[in-house]
């Protein structure tokens, strides 16, 4: 059973150290650096997934102030614990978390390095299409409600 | 001309930039991780310090909701600007603006690595005693107003 649950002072330092596989560490910032950069922009939601009682997650997300509508700046799934389909269900608590607020967006947008294949597997997956590159070198990818 | 600034967005990048020189860099957390712990801890005041416009160092403090007292948990100046007297300036300060405010109290305490001289030096010529050593290994020091 997996959960999204909040980042408190009992659980943040577990969170920064989650890993990701070595070949993965190059695709995203460090989960230290997104709860620093989450500070000074309060739009943006961290959140931890767990299955059971255990941390085996990541998210940050929120709405862009450039274009209004919700991203998913990070998610990660620790690497002892993928490949079991957690990502998976994961990111559907992400969606129907954005689906049920007030200032929810028609889209969600998402990037990932184009040669990250796994995640572009698992955010299709779930319903994302890719959109094509973005300028800053990232494939944008979009799902609709 | 040494001032006290608040860290936000346009800031703290930078701030988690600033760099100890190698044979300090043991002896505190980083200011990334500094900035991340005072997210969940909302009586820990991150501070920047600045020489004129240039950002030359990192500090935090609050009270201890241990004891109620102020504590310095941070203090760093880039290795850059270390030699000066930047640092003694920047504590004085901070010792300032702990000393203007209502919730301030008759002490401050810090501690340090015993064989950090340095700071051992820069914190006696402002005026902190040392007290003993912490059950945690660091020497403890006290400021009474």
């Amino acid at each position: 059973m997996i959960s999204l649950r909040l980042i408190d002072q009992n659980n943040w330092e577990e969170c920064i150290n989650l890993k990701l596989k070595q070949e993965q560490q190059g695709f995203i910032a460090s989960n230290l650096y997104s709860i620093a950069e989450s500070k000074f922009s309060p739009q943006l939601e961290i959140k931890s997934i767990y299955c059971e009682e255990k941390l085996i997650g990541f998210a940050m997300y929120g709405i862009d102030s450039d274009d209004q509508n919700y991203w998913i700046y990070r998610f990660m799934i620790d690497e002892r614990f993928q490949g079991h389909g957690y990502g998976k269900n994961a990111m559907k608590l992400i969606i129907e978390d954005i689906g049920s607020r007030d200032d929810c967006t028609d889209v969600i947008w998402l990037g990932y390095q184009p040669e990250n294949e796994q995640s572009r597997r698992l955010y299709a997956s779930v319903g994302f299409e890719e959109v094509g590159m973005a300028p800053w070198g990232e494939m944008l990818a979009k799902y609709s409600f």
